[in-house]
């Protein structure tokens, strides 16, 4: 008799995900220099230290005119100080230089009087406050020191972490190379996209969707196919992905026909092999995480919302992992106020579907409901998850929730 | 007498963003077709409709076995119905066939039994429970019917609406050409990034990052170089970043040695030229919008953090209506409670760098003091932006504000 559905036992996500990382062997990955443009989005595979300070001179933080604060000395609008306006590069006492915000500071001179506070005769200047020195002046070095840390190792690098290397003097910079990522998809039910549908065949959606998000977190995927409902073809199959590639992410045949295809090929390939299969998280309970040549072998279910599940849990830690970050990246979050009751199960870690809006300055989240959770449709129309603990029964309506954003907020104007 | 530093009236920045639009005359985007792995992070170009149902059959939302409903009238527990099982395509009365979860419904049957409500014993089935029409089985079209609206054109694609547009069949996108943004720096004191620095020159960061921060958005950009502090070349060479650009960023000169002359560039150049020039809008005050040829010219500060913001309100919105977007794309925000107090001015929008971590199941979000606007560290120190509104003098600590995310949140875990 086949084994039904349903497993023995169910693992708690965080336990399975522990059991998974500590069998991992994952190395630090390849460091590559890329240009500056070619940077944006990478994540930086050493720490950034300054080559130079910042500024890299004493310069104007205003316009103005520079002078010698010393010679301010007791000067006040009732009681003015003349100086001698000069276009010279050093100043000698009571010389002035007018100076624009961002000019070097010239020799002899220790201060900047803002325009407002003088009053300009011809070759003449009549200054009215006295000046402390270094007024209006950003020293040297004010931003940024020499041999400071200015971005750690294992961040994603956003344009204003790119302005700052450049203003530094870097053209390049060294990341992680980008983890190459082996998908393959099972099941004979499934055809290539682009081709042409016969019978009850329908098409291979979940690899292109998981190749997406894998690559949208910075990795480099290959699609290896589709493989029948059958094990010797799941097995040379994954065999040829862990040649190439540095993980390997199967969708489909977790519980076919009560047959854990998958499971059973990666077991065949090598140990560990599993190391958990089936997880107390819903919906995405088939999902297995194994390890083989001691890299990471993600089983997600051919169910595409419970594929997407099963990766945002797993696959997200796994990619952050391999592209040298010590913590999973977050998504944005959110604080929002939930429209309605869900329900959860105890024991399980569910993720409930939601939309949010910013409706009168409040953010609601609505659960978008999920008749048959195999259907993509609920995911392009909610922008983000809602987790429900495994010790709660499920959150009520009005409840303050926290949500992981996937895609852009509904913004009511 | 150089005209001084300060604006004889500074424009409200929702009005000064207004009167640009209605003097722009962006156009509907080119729509080009794409694959569906390179229309990820695109902007779709026209509606996306279903040119097929899903499901595309009936099929089994259980593993269990498919019968006529009619047939398991008064069966329970105590007085089960026996089936005869069957490997036919089609059943005939008091037939049973297995069927897994995803399966089609074979012809003949109009309900599944859970695998829990039976008992198999040799090629019979006992049932225990009593089915309604439909029971178990995921209808045709259920999900999504033939002609549907599955997404709206402007949204930007995640991996989800790839992953349904390949479930439809699609196996291409219309997604809006990326728009061709040129950018010039200007200012004497400029180097290029990969160039050898001397005497008083600091490289030119700003070009780099306004590029990237474009792209980040999904438009294209080219470099134009730098422009020295000279009206006649700022001239040519924005005429000729029109030629073959839809947009145009300068960089600096705005008010350089109190002369504005990338603004009276602009006006050599056509008309209207400048529409608004100096904003209410700190730290980007010396901001200027401007039209040549129907097409947006943004003149941005030379200062980094004023130039960033000056792009964050005016630029963001400037690439969203070239990638054919009604709205601005708003970035995440968040809800979070203000660590300390943070002074605005009234009259003017003032956007405040902060660093929000999630501490205790609570986003603070910590004020980035900002020593010299000027300084790109405090944009890299700082993962979003806090707004205090033209009304508001400041905002004291414990209160609640939106932060709009650029970086990722600082978890704590």
């Amino acid at each position: 008799m086949v084994k039904l559905k349903g497993f023995q036992k169910l693992t708690l996500t965080d336990e399975a995900l522990e059991k998974w990382l500590s069998e991992l062997q994952i190395r630090k990955p390849q460091a590559v220099l890329v240009s500056l443009q070619d940077a944006l989005g990478r994540v930086l595979a050493e720490d950034l230290i300054a080559q130079e300070a910042l500024p890299r001179f004493d310069k104007s933080a205003m316009d103005g005119y520079a002078l010698k604060s010393a010679d301010t000395f007791g000067a006040s609008q009732s009681k003015p100080v003349t100086f001698q306006l000069t276009e010279n590069q050093e100043l000698a006492g009571k010389q002035a230089k007018q100076i624009w915000t961002g000019n070097p500071i010239p020799k002899g001179a220790d201060a900047v009087v803002m325009l407002e506070n003088t009053k300009r005769q011809y070759e003449k200047l009549e200054v009215w406050s006295q000046l402390p020195l270094n007024a209006n002046i950003s020293k040297m070095g004010e931003d940024i020191k020499k041999s400071d840390l200015v971005a750690k190792a294992s961040i994603r690098l956003t344009p204003y972490q790119i302005g700052l290397a450049a203003a530094l003097g870097y053209c390049q910079l060294k990341v992680s190379a980008k983890p190459k990522i082996g998908i393959l998809a099972t099941g004979n039910e499934l055809a290539e996209v682009g081709t042409e549908l016969s019978g009850n065949l329908i098409y291979d959606s979940n690899k292109i969707m998981i190749s997406a998000v894998c690559r949208e977190l910075g990795a480099e995927t290959t699609d290896f196919g589709i493989a029948k409902d059958n094990i010797d073809e799941i097995v040379t199959k994954i065999k040829k992905i862990l040649e190439t590639q540095d993980a390997v992410i199967t969708i489909g045949g977790t519980s076919v026909g009560g047959l854990d295809l998958v499971p059973d090929a990666v077991n065949k390939i090598g140990k560990p092999g599993v190391i958990v299969h089936g997880i107390a998280l819903r919906p995405a309970m088939p999902t297995a995480v194994a390890v083989l040549s001691g890299k990471p072998v993600l089983i997600l279910s051919g169910n595409p919302v419970a594929a997407i599940i099963g990766f945002e849990v797993f696959g997200r830690t796994m990619v952050s992992r391999l592209l040298g970050m010590t913590k999973t990246e977050p998504r944005p979050m959110l604080k929002t106020v939930l429209a309605r009751r869900v329900a959860g199960v105890l024991g399980r870690k569910t993720y409930v579907r939601v939309r949010v809006a910013l409706k009168d300055g409040e953010f609601i989240a609505e659960p978008v409901s999920a008749k048959g959770s195999g259907s993509i449709s609920t995911m392009t129309q909610s922008n983000g998850f809602m987790i429900i603990p495994e010790n709660r029964e499920g959150v009520t309506e009005g409840e303050t929730v926290i949500v992981h954003m996937f895609s852009s907020l509904e913004v009511d104007v």
